[in-house]
This record gives structure tokens, sequence and C-alpha cells, in this order.
């Protein structure tokens, strides 16, 4: 497929200048960028880079002019390239239609348009609204219901019971509705097992990736909000509500009954001890051990999670404490010359 | 399904406190409570809680009494909450048999009575004891034997001559007897792969939860002991044995070779590197790493892990860190004037 | 299959010491011997502890000598070990053929002498070399290309378009090629998916652990260099590059767009912040985090990740925390009693 950067502009409602008859046939980063190709810059310095790249085109802030490349102005570049880059990839090549070898149940409510892959299973009672696709090797447990448009890439793992929204985006290998983790400690010393009964909501426009369990709740539900974005090898415990718009990377675990507010991020290897409630729009640095709630609006860091300016000063001074312990002891010495012999400490 | 009070107060041997004759037709948490549903307290504060509730009717221990609400008195509330929730439960659906989609080895001992799930493979030699699941998409690989009433939720996977006890249960996803991690570093800086040829077994009453990866031991094997409960995304390496009745939460990470004791508490994103001893009941705190051997009955924190009550210490002062800083700083001013201009740090 | 010491003398070219008419049935670590195996030791202390146990034989370092065991002396113990245990292991038992159950596009191409599995699905476009081996119930995507001799253990997903070399060796679980994690973050807080149009290759000699993921780039590629090896559960992003030979521990997580040298080392659970380099040879400890790039040749730890002998100097000095802490306060006392009353801190 190409487009004329004219063709483009039109798309991304973007303001072109230069020569608009330019032909692409991909999109690309600029470290990925080949001839042929259109890419993007956010600033003055990605540009600079842009410009000695051999990329045919560019997409830019509006703030910004290109002095060798025809060029794309939009208000933001980033998602006019994501645009752009729907343009190129086309629309996905999902097969409508129940692959033969697909093992269906007769009560199995499964709409036209639907497709579902070689080798799945979709149990009694599940029910896959229309245009949804379930890709092969998967699994749609019973009383699981699928929301319009949602697509369960290879080898996913719906239970028993699950509800999941429209338009949602499931990857490959993650299990959503696997059981709680739930004991009461014996006297003895063995674990008894708590049924767990409750069961997993996904709302609209989540995205949950490769490898990733979420366990359904022990009872009542675990719940992941509308647009909702969850990386790779996330463990989501039960009973637990993420909000709206949250972004979770990758390897972080949620424990039990917690209540993540809308708008959080939750950056990568962050761990989140039970029963905390993580305010609106909060951050939680990188591989944080979250082990109290944290209001809203505010961005923490560290083992225990801190503010995140006090933990940055806390680091620093970290960073010298060899030498703090070194003042300390000279100071110790000095002061103990200057008191006639009285004892040091060490 | 309904349930009268009176019934349940026999079936969990609880003390009836009030109308017998309620009639209840679920079990929930207070949070999720429901009319016509019992929940269960285990202290004055809950209890006031689930007062406020729709609550039907309560279990609570022995030293509380409900004003409001119809009662169970038990020893243990969370205890009996869990087997009540079993009533509403109800028997687990696992259909008998082998369904005809299933690819089972001419040689594969399957005794009767044993269901196995759509697209399930199950390889020569395997052997399934009677009772026992295996759910959908599942793979049991040559030789592994299954022990009475075991279930395998939908897509798990057992490698190669792996040995899983009785009434163990293992979520989706898991993988048992993959390859452990181990190489020989060659001068030209290349790995050799040292072959893995030991096995996994898993003795009865284990649960092991979602995408856990249990690695086979390069000879001899790698042993999870009785009663012992695993969470969500889980890596044991090779070689390792882990006691009876320990709970290892989501993310943890155990490397080659290293020896659990019974009752030890792993809290969630811990790390042991490897062959490192952790003594009985010991209890390692969130996000540990644990970098030599741990003496039993102790609580360990921090990365590196120590006592607990020591690292709370640490921690303290950390939080501090910035101002004791400080205060050296000034101690070495005014030192430094009192010594008549002496050069300060810093 | 039984060998004679002499016989694995020859094997593995070390010089034989004693009776080489010993009958070996096997071979094991020390901590796992039973008679009539042969195990390996290298040093003289472990040689001490294989003398007391029930081995037939020994392999050892040119520099050790065996008072009571026969032994095969070498130039690297482990590596002769490692091919005696390959000697034992036999040839792997891949069947060749394509199973019945397994559904294969018509177009996808596979070369004679090829196995794929039960139950496992080869998309339209794959292409698999002579000599490889797909496991039952795995996923090879469109387009997909594996190389010769690469084996897929059972339940792999390799997705659209994923090149894989040659001699590769994939567990149980991996994801190849799932979607990056990439979004635009709009106004009103919503998450507008960037299309993952790149793809993954997977050079010569690789071996992945069970249930990794690996993400497609956006545009151009992901890649894992030659000899590389990753344990299990650990995620790469998308645009990473890994070097030749590096080792990678269970539930490490590497961001977006980083680029690993040749002969790095990530330990366990170590994370890596999105755009840094780490330079060849680099060692990083278990559990740091990475925030910024790390030259060549250098050995870090700790989070944030330092040069390791000033992160033990740190974490020596933190031990010590609360007692500096307090040495701190007995100076300010003394200080402002020799400075008459002037105010002391906390």
């Amino acid at each position: 497929m190409t487009k004329t950067l004219c063709e483009l502009a039109g798309i991304v409602q973007g303001t072109l200048v230069g020569d608009g008859s330019v032909v692409l046939r991909g999109a690309a980063r600029a470290e990925d960028i080949q001839v042929g190709e259109i890419t993007f810059a956010v600033s003055q310095k990605f540009l600079a880079i842009v410009e000695d790249s051999p990329a045919a085109a560019v997409i830019i802030p509006r703030e910004l002019t290109s002095a060798v490349k025809p060029a794309i102005q939009v208000d933001n570049a980033r998602l006019a390239f994501a645009k752009v880059l729907e343009v190129f990839a086309g629309s996905p090549e999902y097969e409508e239609g129940i692959h033969p070898s697909a093992v269906i149940a007769p009560d199995a409510d499964i709409e036209p348009g639907v497709g579902v892959g070689a080798g799945s299973v979709v149990e009694a009672g599940a029910r896959i609204a229309r245009g949804s696709h379930v890709g092969a090797l998967s699994y749609v447990g019973p009383g699981v219901s699928i929301g319009e448009g949602t697509v369960l890439h290879p080898r996913v793992c719906i239970l028993r019971g699950t509800c999941i929204g429209r338009r949602v985006i499931l990857h490959s290998g993650c299990v959503i509705g696997s059981d709680g983790f739930g004991f009461v400690k014996m006297q003895d010393g063995s674990y008894y097992k708590i049924p767990q009964l409750g069961k997993v909501v996904i709302e609209d426009d989540v995205e949950i990736g490769a490898n990733v369990t979420i366990d359904r709740a022990t009872t009542g539900e675990t719940r992941i909000g509308r647009g909702t974005k969850i990386d790779n090898l996330v463990h989501i415990a039960h009973n637990v509500t993420v909000g709206q718009n949250v972004a979770i990377v990758a390897l972080v675990g949620v424990s039990g009954s917690c209540n993540i507010g809308s708008g959080v991020t939750l950056a990568g290897q962050v761990g989140i001890v039970d029963h905390v409630s993580i305010g609106d729009n909060v951050v939680v640095g990188a591989k944080s051990g979250v082990s109290k709630s944290i209001p809203r609006d505010t961005y923490v860091w560290g083992i225990p999670a801190r503010n995140h300016a006090e933990q940055k000063r806390i680091t620093a001074v970290m960073h010298r404490l060899p030498e703090l312990a070194k003042r300390v002891q000279k100071l110790e010495k000095r002061l103990g010359e200057g008191n006639h012999g009285m004892a040091t400490h060490d």
C-alpha cells in the first residue's frame, strides 16, 4: 500500500508543508526508517536526527518546521504517527467463522461475524458478541461473556463466569479468572482453601498483556476499569478494583482487595500490599513497594514507597553514606581529643 | 440452593444464636454482601460493619455477640466461612470421561472416573488416577503420573516424568518440569547447555497458581512439599526443595538448589539467590532479596534481607537521612569554628 | 544404557586415572548420586564429599587427584559432566511427522523431518526448517520462520512474522511477538493504542524459558542475539536489542528500546528502564533497578544500580545506620553542652 503525503495530511487532519505528492510506502520510528517511509519528531533535537535520515517525510508539532523534509504539522505528533501506522497496518486479518477444529458447546451463543480460531474451546453458556475474535488454542470458559469487537489473541484463557467488555484486547497466555490465593491457616500449620466464588469483570477498551494473571474474587468481583492498559506478566489478585485509564507496566503485583484509582500509573515491578487504596492519578515509580494507602495526585517511589522528591533526597544522601560515616567518625575523634580522651564509638 | 441458618450451624459445628429458620441463599464477604446472604466478622469492628449491612446472618468468634443479626458462633470464623462458601459453591462440575477431541496415547493409563477436557493431550506412559480432572487444552507429558483427586485447570502444562500427588490443584498456564537454567560458560563467552535430566515432584495437597513455572532438576528432583500453596507467576528453579505448608506469594523467584523449610512464608516479589537454606517457619517480607541462609523461626526483610526489627529501625533512620546529613554538616561547621578554621567536609 | 569409565574418558577427551573397566549406568550431581553413577567435583572440598558418597567414579580438574575413586581428569569438569549427562540422556525422542490432530495451513512450508505435535496450529506462510520440532498445543503464527534444528516445547506461542534462528530452544508457555506496550496519552486521560507493526528476531542458539514474553517492535525489530539464554518469566519489551551470549535470569524486566550489549549478565528480578544502553560484559546484580546507561565491563548493583563495590560499602553502612544516628545525636548533645545550651536537633 502507498499513500501520498497529501492523503496522510488529510487523514491526520494536519497542515501539509512541502511537496504533498511525495509517495509513502510505510511509516517507522526514526531509528528504523527506510527510504520512502514517513516518521515523526516531537522536538527540534529529534527533528535534526530525522533530517539526517532517509525519511521521505516527517510529522511534527505545529511549532516546528523542517528545512529539508516535506512535513505534516499537527497538534499531537505521536498521535498522528499512531494513526499513520494504522493506515499502513491495514485492517487486521481476523477470519470470520468458526474453525472446524474448534470445540464449541452446543448452547454457546456466538453471534454472526465472530471468528473462532483453530483448536479453541468455547464452553457451555459462553456468549461472544459480534465483531469479536477468539484466537487459536484459546479457552473460553462456561458462562463467560465477551463484548463486541473484542480480540483474544492465540492461547488466551478466560475462566468460568468472567465478563469481558467491548473492544478489549487480550494478549497470548493471559489467564483471566484463576482462583484467588485465599486460605485459612490451621493450627497444625496447614492451609484450608477458601472457595473462590466471585468473578472477574473487564470493562470496555482494556488491553491486557501476555501471560498476565487476574484472579477471580473470593465473593463479588475483581474489576479492571474502562480504558486501563496492562503490560506483560502482571499479577492482579482477588477482589482488586482498578479504575479507568490506569497504566500498569510489566511484572507488577497487586495484592488482594486493593483499590487502584483512575489515571494511576504503576511502573515496572511495583508491588502493592493487600487492602491498600491508591488515589486517582497517583504515579508509583519502578520497583516501588507500596505498604500503605497513597493519597490522590501524588508521585511516590521507593521501598517502602514515599513521596518521590523525598525519596530522591534520601537516595542522594545514601550515595554519600560511607563518606558520611567517616565524617561522623572524624568528628568523634576530634571531639574525643578535644575532650581529653573520652571514649569514641566504633 | 438455599440453606437455613440452623442447617449451616450444623455443618460448621457452631452455636446458633437467634432465629435458625432464616433462609440463606448465598455467602459473601461483608464488602460484597447482598440481601439473603451470610457473611463473617472476626472482630467487634468488622461486626459493626456487618450489622449495618444487608447481611441476613453472620458467623462470629465465640467471644463476640451480635445485637441485631442472627449468628453462628464458632472457634474459627474464617474457617467456618470457607466451609459455608463450599456449601453454596456446590460440587465442582467436572465432567467425567475423555472428550473426543482429546489426544490420548494408546498406552496412557487413565483410571475410570477421570475427566479429560477438550483439546488436551496425554502422552505415552502417563498415568492419571481416579477422581482427577485434566482441564481443556492441557498437556500431560510422557511418563507423568497424577494422583487421585487432582485438578488441572484448563491449559496446564506438565512435562515429561513429573510426579503429581493427590488432591493437587494446578491453575491455568502453569508449566511444571521445564528445563533448569543450567549452562557451562565457555572461554569464548558462549554457554554450553547442561542437560536437565531430573524431574519435578509435587506432593499431596499442593496448589500452584496461574502461569507459575517450576523447573526440573539437573539430576535428582525439584520437590514441592505437601500442603504448600504457590500464588501466580512464581518461579521455582531446578533442584529446589520446598517443605510442607509453605506459602509463596506472587512473583517470587527461588534460585537453583535452594532448600526452603516447612511452614515458611515468602511474601510477594521476594527473590532468593541459589544454594541458600531457609529454616522452618521463616517469614520473608515482601520484595526482600535473600542472599544467605536464614535460621529457622526468624522474620527477615529488606535487600539484603535482615532481621525484620533491625530492618525496620534502618528504614526509620533512612527516612531521616537527609536531615541526618545536615546535622553532621552543622556539627562540622560548629566544630570547625570551635577549632579555629580546620577544614570541614563537603 | 551403560558406559565404561574408559569409554566416557574418550568421549570427554580426559585422562583416565584408575580402573577404566568400571561400568557406569548414569551421572548425577554429588547431592543426588546413586550406586553405579559418575559425578564431578571442581575443588578439593567437593571431591572430599564425593569420596564419601556412593559415586562409582568422578570427573575432576587436572590439578586434583582422587585417592579412592576412579577418575577422569579434564580441563573443564563442568563441561565434561554436561557431556556425560548428554551421553546418558540419549537422543531426545522427538517424533518426526505431523500429528493428525495438528492444524496446518495449506501453504505452510514444513520441511521433511520436522515434527509437529498433537493439537498444534501452524498458520499460513509459516516456514519450519528440517530437524525442527513443534511441541504439542503450540501456535506458529502467519509468516513465522523457524530455522533448522529448533525445538519448541509443548504450548509455545510464536506470533505473526517472528523469525526464529537455528538450534533455538523455546520452553513451554513462552509468547514471542505479542504487541509492545505503546500508547499515546490523550488529553482526557485515555490511552490511544500505537499499532505494533515490527517483529521479533531470535538469532541462532538462543534458549528462552517457560512463560517468557518478548514483545514485537513498534516498527523495526526486537532482537535477541546469538547464544543468549533467557530464564523463566522474563519480560523483554518492544524494540529491545539483546546482544550475543547474554544471560538473563528469571523475572527480569527490560523496558522498551533498551540496548543490551554482548556477554551481559542480568541477575534475577532486575529491572531496566526504557531507552538505556548496557555495555558489553556488564553484570547487573539481583533485584537491581537500572535507571541509566552502564558502561561496558562494569559490575553494578542496587536500586538505583551503582558500581558494585560502592553499593557494597553503602549497604555495609546502612546496616549500622541506627547506630550512626545515635552517634550523631550523642555528638550533638556533647557539643550542645560544650557550647552552653545551643539547640540540638531532634
